[in-house]
């Protein structure tokens, strides 16, 4: 066999997510006057449950219906030992990867998605906005809301707008508005526009246009939705990893290593946190969050309280940053391009839960290539940095001959990326290393925040 | 649920392909000279061991090990029952879809190319070369190449090597090289140029290179390969229905009506050939191809002797053709943009054992658009023709209040077609009727070839 699959039955789909916040403790977010925000202030953003889940502690949170029957799509999605990969390394590792590449819009993303549209749905909310780079997450929002029947209206990064025809166009079939950002439609797109008319735009922009537009709406029955780093988000991940150690256990297995690419945190997150609750409870497992080595929030940022945008509109949330106005080189994995790191996956990071890790966009591709070229599938540039990891470790326990059970998460294709793995067969794609001083840079700017409590959960 | 899903097992997977040749007789192949061809004087172009299968009129052929170890990255696929849809459509109607948009090529191409370049290694070949349109043929050999260590070369006709970049960047990730075509690489292409040094290209031009390519090789290791429209195409595509018959099973129900589009005929021939055997054994099934209305071979076709290709250097091959040199107008199906028809599919349409129909391309966007806002997946734009079909077959099961169990294949996906989704949002896809003096022209040329006998297999 090239591989062996494990698929579940669809009544195998597992009811309930896996919140960490009920293990772990996190610092709480901060308003602009430095003390903590109450969960009332977030609701014109937000809708009410989906605060409260927020800001939940409860161990375990079922899964709506109706939020099943959406992921009987493509859940559960397939466990899978990459065979022709072992076998091509020569290593005695065994290398399982969960295959969240299988969903419509083709990533992790439409696990939260779909959850989200569903709580606005509930709430009477009748239409999102959002953000989207690369456009992996709008394209999930836009799939969940023809799901649910809500509007969405999607402000897309002018570069990648233009680069990636195609996101759009995926958008669209689902019904979704994609509109590049800047716009003309926001006081935020006309400020920056009247500026610079040719500006590429930029996540932190987009965010505030889609923010503006959810609060600025009269009816008030619109609001903003964001595709990873909150802890709700975090939480509908959990789905991924809880499956994937049922599939484990059918292949009479249990990973030493977990693998995940890191942006913001959600896919890592989502594979991971079901296996760190057993590592609390003393399973012997080495988790890496993998990060592109031109945005190494986890390895060379600071743990510090920072701004989840750029602008600094978001209240002020306690992770790894490398400073609100980092801007992270054109490496070609949108997904990964943040400058900070969900709050729950830095303080697993801050008590030596898990151990960050990075990859050069070139190490990335070449190890995403021989990932395709021995299993078929096509990875997402973000999938490829959890793949140059894994070759490392297979690598390693050949060295070492230790038959090592290797875990990662595929966490989409690539597909609609091609115009990079182009780009790297061109030898096109540059490999950027960070200058000490553009982090010493982004230390300046946290001086002025208060400092996260130094916690301990285990 | 949105679906309901059957997942075959690895070990059900089937491990022999079906043989309609057992069952149908077809009208030979003849060569310039009107009479036979010999399986010899095909050598040159084939592996014998193809050859070989080309010709058999052995029931069931076994499945080779290594074949169903490479069909295991994605096969058995997925067998779903589309509830969103019917319920959307509030029919009473069941509507069942096979899913081989799950391939990593993201078609059901790979069933084929997999079965070709595995006889091609056991025959000793080292490069194969083929020609594509839109790429999904291409790709899919460029995949098979990668798995099984042999060199691919792929002629792309250019207007498509151009318009689909995304295309030959996956071919790329497989290590398959793609040229535009016409190329400077061939006689064939050079004199093209000469003449035309902006031609667009075509797909005869491209089978000729391609052809040309294989035979000029003095090593006698490279060969040419076609995606469909032969014997043995068909053969290695059965393992689509004959895995939904399993599947069917399991959900206890048998299709009433059944459904693929038609392009050269091979995902059409791979779901049905198995369930024809049933019909010619008393079962009571609606058979349609759907093809696009803008290249009616089977519903404005004559059945006749022609050759494949454009320039003539193939058999004359018995089918329904709209003439070797018909032109199709360039709607957004490439894969649909065939002449002529697989002599087994003809045969059956001539015995009347098939109902040919037809969609308009706008008509295929509605049904492709309807269908990804209901379950998720976006079709392929070739795909969108059968979905048309069975659209209209859940409409009149409405009206009836009939309980038809209605099965399509989803031939594939629409993830690097979604430019053409793009141009039907933009209301820019034009319907094409075509003239009956087209038709009309293209019949003169088939007074020249003999006629093909009335043969009736049942």
């Amino acid at each position: 066999m090239q591989v062996e699959t494990v698929n579940l039955n669809p009544d195998e789909m597992p009811r309930q997510w896996y919140n960490i916040l009920a293990d772990i403790k996190i610092n709480p977010p901060l308003g602009p006057d430095g003390t903590p925000i109450t969960p009332e202030s977030l609701a014109p953003v937000f809708p009410m449950n989906l605060i409260e889940q927020e800001v939940s502690t409860e161990r375990w949170i079922d899964i709506p219906e109706d939020v099943l029957k959406v992921y009987s799509i493509w859940r559960p999605s397939p466990l899978v030992r990459a065979v022709a990969l072992e076998k091509a390394l020569g290593t005695p590792a065994h290398i399982y990867f969960k295959n969240e590449s299988v969903s419509p819009p083709g990533s992790h993303k439409p696990n939260t998605s779909v959850a989200q549209v569903y709580y606005n749905k509930v709430f009477g909310i009748k239409k999102l906005t959002t953000e989207t780079g690369a456009g992996q997450w709008g394209a999930a929002l836009a799939f969940a809301c023809s799901q649910f029947g809500l509007e969405c209206k999607i402000y897309m990064v002018r570069i990648s707008y233009d680069q990636k025809p195609y996101r759009k166009a995926q958008m669209q079939v689902w019904g979704g508005v994609c509109v590049a950002s800047p716009s003309n439609e926001t006081n935020a797109g006309r400020a920056i526009l009247e500026k610079d008319p040719t500006t590429p735009g930029s996540l932190g922009i987009a965010i505030s246009e889609a923010v503006e537009a959810a609060v600025s709406d009269r009816t008030g029955k619109t609001r903003y939705t964001l595709g990873s780093v909150l802890n709700h988000v975090m939480l509908h991940q959990t789905i991924i990893g809880l499956e994937a150690k049922l599939q484990m256990e059918k292949f009479g297995e249990y990973p030493d290593v977990i693998v995940g690419c890191a942006g913001g945190g959600s896919n890592f997150a989502g594979l991971t946190f079901p296996f760190v609750y057993d590592k609390m409870h003393g399973k012997q497992i080495d988790i890496y969050p993998v990060e592109p080595a031109a945005c190494p929030t986890l390895t060379r940022g600071a743990f510090v309280y920072d701004h989840g945008d750029t602008a600094g509109y978001t209240p002020l949330l306690a992770m790894y940053s490398l400073g609100h106005d980092f801007v992270p080189p054109p490496v070609h994995s949108g997904g990964l391009r943040y400058h900070g790191m969900a709050p729950t996956v830095s303080q697993l990071a801050s008590e030596g839960l898990i151990t960050p890790t990075s990859a050069t966009q070139v190490e990335a591709f070449k190890a995403g290539t021989m990932f395709a070229r021995t299993l078929g599938i096509i990875p997402a540039p973000e999938s490829n940095h959890a793949i140059a990891q894994v070759i490392k470790e297979a690598i390693k326990a050949k060295e070492t001959g230790e038959k090592k059970v290797i875990l990662f998460n595929l966490s989409g294709h690539g597909l609609l990326d091609l115009g990079s793995y182009e780009k790297y067969f061109a030898n096109e794609l540059q490999d950027y290393v960070l200058e000490d001083s553009v982090l010493k840079d982004a230390e300046k700017i946290f001086e002025a925040f208060p400092k996260p409590k130094i916690l301990k959960s285990i």
